[in-house]
C-alpha cells in the first residue's frame, strides 16, 4: 500500500491554518495526516503509533475517528479547491474547513502495525456544506466507516465566537 | 471546577484493559480520562494538551471526539456494574466496554486552556449495549455534544476476530 499522498492539501494550507493537531505540517507534536485525490476518491494512509492502543494489539478508536475527521475536512477542502477550478500545486490556496459533525461506526477492531487506508467520496451538499464518507481499511479488512460534514471556515471564525 | 473525578472507573479496570490510550491508567503517552458519578450523571473532566490545537487557541476535535468517546464507554460501565450490585471501590472489577458508534456535533469552537467537563446520560437499550449522551462544556459553554453506543466487551473479544 502507498505510505502517503504524493500530492496533499494539508501541505498546502495556509501557515495560519497549518496547526492541527490532526493534520497540520506544523504541528511537530501532531498526527500528520495527509489527503490527496486518488482517482475520483480522496485517501489518507496512517500508521497509527504504538501508543495508540485500544486494547493490545489493536487501535484506539479515538485515533480512527481523528483519522476521518481530518480526512473529512481534508477531502473537502480538495473538492471545493477543484469546483473553484483549482488543483493542488497550482499556487492557489486550499479553503480550509471545519468540522460540524463527525459520526464513526465502528466495524472490526482494528489491527495495530499497519497502515490505515481511508478512503472518502465528497459529496456538496450546499456550497459552504460538503458531506464526506469514508472507509477506512487495515490491509483489505474494513474497520470503520465515517461521515463528516465540514463547513467551510469562515474568514472571521475565531473573531466571531 | 472540579479538576478530577474522585473514583473513576478507570481505575479499577482490569489490568489487561487499562491500556486504552484514551482512558488506560496504564497506557503511560495517554489523555487519562477518568469518568466517575456526580449523582445521577457521570462526569469527566480534562485539560487538553498545548499541542491539541485545531487552529491556534482552539482545541482539536479529534481529541474532544476522543474524550466522548472514552466517556461514554466509561459511564456505560458504571451503570452496568450499578446495574450489577456494585459500586466502586467495592472490589469488584467493573465491566469493560468497546464503542460500536460514535457521534459528535461540534456546536462551538472549544477555547484551550482550560479544563473541558463531559457530562453524560447513560441509558440502556440492551443488557449488552448502551446508549451515552454527553455534553462538553468548557466552563458554562456547550461546545459539543456527542452520543455513543457502547458495547459489552465480548469475553473473547480479541480471539473471535
Amino acid at each position: 500500500m502507498e505510505k502517503t499522498s504524493v500530492k496533499a492539501v494539508q501541505d498546502e494550507y495556509p501557515d495560519d491554518f497549518a496547526w492541527c493537531y490532526g493534520c497540520g505540517r506544523l504541528n511537530e507534536a501532531g498526527h500528520h495526516f495527509r489527503t490527496g485525490w486518488q482517482g475520483e476518491q480522496t485517501v489518507t494512509v496512517y500508521t497509527p503509533e504504538q501508543d495508540h492502543t485500544a486494547i493490545p494489539g489493536f487501535v484506539y478508536g479515538g485515533v480512527i475517528a481523528s483519522l476521518i475527521d481530518c480526512h473529512g475536512t481534508g477531502s473537502a477542502s480538495l473538492a471545493l479547491h477543484r469546483k473553484n477550478g483549482h488543483e493542488l500545486g497550482d499556487g492557489a490556496e486550499p479553503p480550509r474547513f471545519v468540522t460540524g459533525s463527525l459520526h464513526v461506526d465502528f466495524m472490526k477492531p482494528t489491527p495495530q502495525g499497519i497502515p490505515l487506508k481511508a478512503v472518502g467520496v465528497v459529496e456538496e451538499i450546499h456550497p459552504k456544506k460538503w458531506k464526506v464518507q469514508t472507509e477506512v481499511f487495515a490491509n483489505d479488512t474494513l474497520c470503520a466507516r465515517g461521515e463528516v460534514i465540514a463547513v467551510v471556515m469562515p474568514s472571521n471564525f475565531v473573531d466571531k465566537q
